[in-house]
């Protein structure tokens, strides 16, 4: 902490001071190097979204971007070495999650032509299919999709009814869509560009369904662009955004391929029509299969911190500069951000954005561990699978609801398309429902909760929970499977009174948000106890009566992952004066979540009534210590004009008002400034009582 | 109440059935004629949204419906009869808000031609302006502009820096922007279709300036389409939603108007320059000019409505249709309907939806009241006033937040713009900041409640406040001045103990929703206490310290007034299986306001801890009873095809679930079905261990 100049009226003060080089050094995380060099692409005129297009327009200009990026070596980072690539996973997802400042189509066609398309070939084929195709998917020769959805099911992906069949008599599959809820729908790539995609559908050999697996299938002449004889599609059209991706529909009739086309890495059928797996278990290997959709999943948590970190950027610099200037006020009125609503509005935001920042660098890092294999367990795919199935879901809502704030706080200029709050929102709408419907995720992370309480508790022994609860009442994190571990709650456990003193305290913010988990977690077990002797209806009635809550003890587990990791960073944090502003910023998103339920804490006796009268109190006072530092903390962000690009973040508005006020003042000066007929009857009023 | 067949599943059952039909005509309301009409109009296909357009396509799409609307004589109610309108103010607007399910960039360009243009020429001016100008904007003949926006000065605007200054030389005004921040700016028809405008600024004559003015002014040559002599402009270009409006900027380079070109209605100025009014107060004024700007309020209002209910019947159509159907499942499995998450998501905002249309009801009527010269007091107007400041925010949100939460709930379906949500929600986005800020409005309502609050209390004693006391705890809804009368809480008034004995009774709720809005502005007004006795600085600084629970405050205020009428429209509910229905889900949207403000209740003693758990159980339930009624109660909007217009609301998705069942069917019959891999190692371990 050193004496430091404020910036906003150049007084000196006492104040803590953030070191924004520094910070912005620890926000862009271990792959630095690589977002510095995805962040020079994407301020590049040539990759930014060209506003008012049609569709059509934009998916050509889109299309163009991709080769763009080829050119550019900026997409080969996950490929094998010996094709050209870096073998560099996290790299990878890192360099695509910038890309989103420049155009959200250009991240998402990216991901499908990348991947989603080249990693199923990558992931799923073996080394014949590595060498046949993914020099071409990598230079772009290939375009293809990635057809798993259909259109009668979204997120359960195992009841998909399209078919591929073997013939053991020409050594082919058979592809099919038996009926119209069959058809492939959604897919990037599949209404214009796609030559080629790996199509997901049950495996059917000598009378045996051995469910999904992908295949390798031709979609289009690539001279004339014309559907091959059997195959068949429409346009998705118009979308909410993302219009720079040609989304369609695919549909196949008896469309025959090579046995060679299995992607074969997890299952393989033998000329004469035997199937065989390296994993016996039909579930297992379906999960296996299906895991390495998890990227998808995390890069648009990375992607939805980066979209909310520039419209912060821009809303911040507006509401610093914006004041409701007029010719009567001889001094300067506030601006916005002095507003306690504005504050409120913003700074919160600002809090989550960087809580979830931190927590996206935790997941990539995992991400890394399993896809390079540093640590690659069935465990260790499972809790990265939970740990994205958390996240993504709070990210990209969280992004959403930011874009709105956002433009809202700027007001009708915050719906220019020229300041882009409202093009991104658009853009990013749909990344709450794909790659896992957000809600469907939450679900499955509840399930996961759940089981490992069940597995803790199922033989229990007063010990073990004393333990548990002493673990708790000193601090100590706990990580079993990459989860927050859950516990049976001690409603008079030592950390929860400690937590009634202090809010302020970490330790107490800490003990609040954990607990309030695991007793989630653990009333809603004891209400589920029991419920697989129920009948499979009584059962799921049963679950259903309490879906609501298990949603919520998901939720909350998801925001005390993203409070750990905002607090474990602070501790990376070595300059004092950082370190105290950041520690408001973790405070005020700690505090925030308790105010957000704080009706929990008090109906369950966490709070008493007159300490959770402070939580708004104490959030208030927060806001104030944080404003000299708002501008700070978005310029660490790292996010330039390039990025940014909003008119209304470019000190346009500080130009306006320096000219009208010099315009009020030489009109003063010139005694030719009309007397305000409210100021005329007030003098008659005074000149009558003389 | 009579025995009726449940439509799910045509078993007769003992529930209560809705009158669809007369729920219908009762949410249509008081100008049901008017409605029907408007319906009949935006049914058509030609005031549709052609998605995908253009910017400027939509914009000559949009211009050529207005016309459309005029020759189907749509547009003119609101006018005087003399010159061929129906002087009917009410219904007017109810025929405007039903434009916005055919397009609402239709609703806004219609509103600025005849709501604000039109309005403002009828109204600011006298009848020489009526006769010169009023039939040509009837006809379109004059497509106008309403330019009062500025720039520099969004809703604050006295603060305005144009101005119009008087030469009694030649008789003439010289308007003129004096700087960039006084350019008016998001100006609909100001890009391209306005020949003329009425521009708002400061009257200056003989060195006074009067204030704030309404000017018509000539902007374009109508041969050429080109600006006249000292009048300039800039198009705003793409939005995030509304593309059918050519909103734009303008500025004026001293341009000379005769001086009867002021509408001269509030503030007149003879030919050598003094200025007369038949209002003294430049304040009362100034609010009097402005009162016409409610009717765009009241019908934002209506149109968020329409909208929230479009969407809702496109969601729970469809979510009481679709199923995750597969091949392995003989019994039809729940559809999402059933699911008690989706149904909190849909249900809550079903209740906001009927109790937010009662509520624009009332405001519809006294807005025809105080226009029709039937109740036109200034505390009428001000009423007025203050009861659309409280609803627009609230209906508006809602209408984004409830397109939002049915888009997402129907997937990556309720993503394509053939299914509406995006498109309506994108469109929507802009009501939340247009025609007053919600913040703003919200601070507004607040600034009155508290000093309706001072005036009652000015010379307070004991027995007035304990008369206060016995009016509430009998249930008696003090009226004044149109809001909901505030008074000093008493912790222990018999009201608030009866509340915590039966949450879904009709007097606990509202004793416990007022009470919140009472003690909230008891303690902001003590908080406040003495402010206006500070200086201006420290007074801002304190009212700032406060301006987040002032805002709860108005928001808290406006929810009881939706409450309020959603109860009284109960009381006009004659069928007793609609009243049935209906209450449960008023209590559904009391019981809603309750939990989402919980911690409140809790904190300040109004509900005990056990009490409190029991509101979310309460809610769980008030959802199964009103499961059966969702698709009638969505059904009673009366909106048919053409006007939802989503192709997943057709049945479209039961056909194709039709299909998908009879191929299985077929399937099995004739035994060719594969068997399941899972189901034959099931088969096979059982084999063995016999």
């Amino acid at each position: 902490m050193t004496q430091v100049v404020d910036r906003r009226n150049g007084i000196e003060s006492a104040e803590p001071a953030v070191d924004v080089e520094a910070l912005g050094e620890q926000l862009l995380g271990r792959w630095a190097s690589v977002r510095r060099q995805a962040r020079d692409l994407a301020a590049r005129p040539e990759l930014h979204k060209t506003e008012g297009l049609p569709h059509t327009g934009h998916r050509a200009r889109v299309s163009g971007q991709l080769k763009y990026l080829v050119e550019n070596g900026a997409v080969h980072r996950a490929f094998p070495s010996a094709l050209g690539g870096l073998d560099d996973h996290g790299g990878n997802i890192a360099g695509f999650e910038e890309l989103v400042v420049a155009d959200p189509s250009l991240q998402i066609k990216a991901g499908v032509q990348w991947g989603l398309f080249g990693s199923a070939v990558m992931h799923l084929g073996t080394g014949e299919h590595h060498k046949q195709w993914l020099p071409g998917i990598m230079s772009l020769e290939i375009p293809g999709c990635f057809a798993m959805t259909e259109t009668g099911h979204g997120s359960d992906v195992a009841s998909i009814a399209t078919t591929a069949t073997y013939l053991p008599e020409t050594e082919e599959f058979v592809v099919h869509s038996p009926f119209r809820a069959a058809w492939k729908d959604y897919i990037g790539n599949a209404a214009i560009d796609g030559l080629a995609a790996v199509v997901f559908a049950q495996l059917v050999t000598t009378g045996v369904n051995h469910g999904v697996h992908a295949f390798y299938v031709d979609l289009r002449d690539p001279v004339t662009g014309e559907f091959l004889p059997g195959i068949g599609g429409e346009d998705d059209g118009v979308k909410g955004g993302l219009n720079g991706i040609d989304n369609g529909r695919l549909h196949f009739t008896h469309v025959r391929i090579p046995r060679t086309n299995l992607l074969n890495r997890y299952g393989d059928v033998a000329p004469d029509g035997t199937y065989s797996s390296p994993i016996a278990s039909p579930g297992r290997r379906f999960f296996t299969m299906l895991g390495t959709l998890v990227q998808g999943r995390v890069s648009l948590d990375g992607a939805a911190v980066a979209a909310s970190k520039v419209a912060l950027k821009a809303a911040i610099q507006y509401a610093a500069e914006r004041r409701q200037f007029n010719a009567s006020s001889h001094t300067d009125e506030e601006v916005l951000l002095d507003y306690q609503r504005h504050q409120r509005r913003l700074f919160t935001r600002l809090a989550t954005t960087y809580a979830a920042g931190f927590a996206h660098e935790q997941l990539l890092q995992k991400f890394d561990d399993v896809f390079s294999g540093a640590a690659d367990t069935d465990e260790d795919r499972q809790d990265l699978e939970t740990l994205a199935a958390a996240l993504k879901p709070l990210s990209t809502w969280h992004a959403l609801d930011t874009l709105q704030e956002c433009r809202e706080a700027c007001g009708g200029a915050g719906f220019l398309i020229e300041n882009r709050f409202a093009s991104l929102r658009a853009d990013l709408d749909v990344y709450a429902t794909f790659e896992g419907d957000n809600t469907v995720l939450l679900q499955l992370v509840a399930k996961r909760l759940l089981a490992d309480y069940a597995r803790e508790f199922r033989s229990v022994d007063f010990g073990v929970l004393a333990r548990y609860v002493v673990g708790q009442a000193t601090g100590v994190a706990l990580h079993r499977t990459g989860l927050r571990q859950v516990a049976q709650f001690m409603a008079d456990s030592g950390s929860v009174q400690k937590a009634a003193i202090a809010l302020r305290d970490e330790e107490s913010q800490r003990a609040l948000l954990t607990d309030r988990v695991q007793t989630m977690v653990a009333e809603t077990g004891a209400a589920l106890k029991g419920s697989h002797r129920l009948s499979h209806e009584k059962g799921a009635a049963l679950f259903n009566r309490h879906q609501n809550e298990l949603i919520d003890a998901a939720r909350a587990h998801a925001e005390l992952l993203q409070w750990e990791a905002f607090t474990e960073a602070l501790a990376g944090v070595a300059d004092p004066g950082t370190k105290r502003v950041l520690t408001w910023l973790r405070d005020l998103f700690g505090l925030s979540l308790i105010e957000k339920n704080l009706s929990w804490y008090l109906m369950n006796g966490r709070l008493s009534m007159q300490r959770g009268r402070t939580v708004g109190e104490y959030i208030n006072r927060l806001l104030v210590k944080i404003r000299p530092h708002a501008l700070d903390l978005v310029d660490a962000f790292g996010y330039g004009d390039g990025h940014v690009r909003a008119a209304i973040a470019t000190g346009a508005e500080k130009a306006r008002q320096d000219e009208a006020r010099a315009h009020f003042r030489s009109q003063r000066a010139s005694g030719q400034a009309p007397v305000d007929e409210k100021v005329l009857l007030a003098r008659t009023a005074a000149a009558r009582k003389n």
